[in-house]
């Protein structure tokens, strides 16, 4: 183990930032606090500041500068997305289409938008959490508005057939939006070869500040017939080009950028080094640990993403004794930790209610070292045997 | 003039960082990264500090920690005031009362609503722009369910009588909002003595970092009787109580927390310097300078803002000659400056277009200096005299 005396092990519920990145912001902060909308050198300086970050993360996925509007999370990102597109087309129609295993910042809106009028289908996903194309065709209709697929399942790691629905969405003259918060940055991401017509991103996720997302909105949001297909949620000054008010947080938003940018340059060096780390942990920890299984795609797969059913006992039990060797992991999607329930992706891939309860996601990151694997490879199954010994699930075995 | 190169008299825009603030949220970005949902050691260190900071925020407005809901923004801030609390309670009534000099983060929702089904009064103020107590008296139907009057002008800097308009708003049963996002860290506020029911704030106002707002929500947004007088506007996890999703910005809301507590501790002896300063400026000005008056109410009114009319000169001519002094002003409000309508708060104050456009806003703060002042007192008249010599409009004098 390195000389940290913390092994994280949960980079898809946010990442550490990285210096370079502090380093940028830490230097906006004292340098370009002027407001944008300012038309003194100050104010100045922070639009140019902004013009630039705009540019950098446009450029990484294939998209034009003015099609990237700055949010403060990729959760603002989904409701922008979801709510903006389906009231201001609620004349043309009322049905949206995702999947039963979207995070809680695209499932939500859409329960919300039920309440209002909207008519919400929720793909099933098959055993590896795959959306079933065919029951997405099947589920088209005139009113039909939207489809939100994820690109990549937060807890389970697989990646959808994103260019597949990409294609169906876009043979059918449906807008195609597609929560890439635990994509961007991990893998590539082509707006135009896989016709995206909205991609949400939270820089949080890429070791980058917390408080910044973006969603990219083709074409700025406007149909080819020059229509405008999103309308904003929130309401004050003419930012984002009139579809996100308030003052912009040049400092931060130039650290996403920053972020971005390292994340793209360092990519497929690291896709290569992290899946070798996530098989070795895959490998050794079903190995080492009888009664586990991997959830999630075995290749369709996040590059850093492991997800494990430890049969007969709890995910929780397991943080907390990781916890105490100074590990952190995760069970289920930290945005729902606090609750009790179990996991909705994992009942979608059709584990049991137990078998659910029993997950390990340990998601590995730029800073992890293989020597920090071999330790936690090391300490894991001594805690599961301990846990198991004194489980009330044990006589099921 | 102090060694800076440039001399910065537009904190009513956005201020600079504190250094201090600046040292709070460096040190969170490395040593508090966890996700605050996390159940392991790095979740539950971001937890405390949120924990803290909400106290901390709390305390200065004499509110409990859980009726402080962290947002992205003021705007935010004002756009959850105002929409959730109009969706929640539209089957009550539909009928909102507000001013007319709002900032656009007010002014927009209010707009919004009005194609929704809502209808909203906007209040007319006096020459000094405060708001009618009568008209606001007799603008209160059986329908009204909020009331929204800023704390504070963010143009004329001119102070509500918020204790009046709050007890109107009680012995009414009306809810009460204020923008207090210029007013908070400024000049005392006491949620409860004032009968404010929401508040909103925003943290770069106040030498805190872009991104971060917060709003005030009495007993958390419920009426005695144990309902909900609002609902969020965002959808997602169960983040700030259900209230605003999205994983909790803890380094940059930690920030937020250092910047009020210092603004808190400073405040009296700050008063007392800028109104100082304030008065200064003003008494020069109009010294100096024929053909000029003051906007806003003369003692009511925030210690860090001039608000000049000068006439027979463009306001933006005199900020393009400041700046190229390096001097940093404003002509009306920020958030509007790539607007070139005449503010809507100068025509509200009864000036005319031409008045209007001959603004100068001069808002000064912590790190202004009297040496710095008398410095702009020394550029701004031959500006003025050179502007009104090449002036098409002098003809008129």
């Amino acid at each position: 183990m390195n000389s940290s005396d913390y092994l994280y092990l949960d980079y898809a519920a946010t990442t550490p930032m990285d210096p370079r990145v502090i380093d940028v912001i830490e230097k906006h902060f004292r340098e370009t606090y002027g407001n944008p909308s300012s038309l003194h050198s100050a104010g100045q300086k922070a639009t140019k500041l902004l013009y630039k970050s705009r540019a950098k993360i446009a450029s990484i996925i294939n998209a034009e500068r003015k099609e990237i509007i700055f949010t403060s999370s990729g959760t603002e990102a989904d409701n922008l997305a979801l709510q903006g597109v389906a009231y201001k087309n609620r004349k043309e129609g009322n049905h949206i289409i995702t999947s039963s295993i979207e995070h809680h910042a695209v499932e939500n809106p859409c329960k919300e938008l039920e309440k209002n009028g909207f008519k919400v289908t929720y793909l099933s996903v098959d055993e590896f959490g795959i959306v079933d194309l065919e029951e997405l065709k099947e589920a088209i209709i005139p009113e039909t508005i939207l489809i939100s697929i994820m690109f990549a399942n937060n807890e389970i790691g697989t990646i959808e057939p994103i260019g597949d629905i990409g294609e169906i969405a876009n043979e059918n003259d449906i807008l195609f939006h597609t929560d890439a918060v635990q994509a961007f940055g991990k893998i590539p991401i082509d707006v135009n070869r896989l016709n995206i017509d909205l991609l949400s991103v939270s820089a949080h996720k890429i070791y980058g500040p917390k408080g910044v997302g973006m969603l990219y909105m083709r074409n700025q949001g406007y149909h080819e017939n020059g229509e405008k297909f999103i309308q904003p949620i929130l309401f004050g000054g003419g930012h984002e080009y009139d579809m996100r008010p308030s003052t912009e947080n040049a400092p931060g938003i130039a650290g996403f950028a920053k972020a971005a940018e390292l994340c793209a340059k360092e990519m497929p060096e690291e896709i290569k080094r992290q899946e070798y780390l996530r098989e070795k942990i895959i490998k050794k920890a079903l190995e080492t640990i009888d009664d586990s299984f991997l959830n999630g795609h075995p290749t369709q797969r996040l590059p850093n993403n492991v997800n494990l059913t430890i049969k007969y006992v709890d995910g929780e039990s397991i943080l907390l004794d990781l916890d105490s060797e100074r590990i952190a992991a995760s069970t289920g999607s930290a945005c729902s930790s606090a609750s009790s329930e179990p996991s909705h992706v994992l009942r979608a891939i059709g584990l049991s209610n137990r078998d659910a309860s029993g997950s390990l996601r340990v998601s590995i990151g730029r800073f992890t070292t293989e020597n920090e694997i071999d330790y936690f490879l090391e300490k894991l199954p001594p805690i599961i045997e301990r846990l198991r010994r004194i489980s009330p699930f044990k006589s099921n075995k």
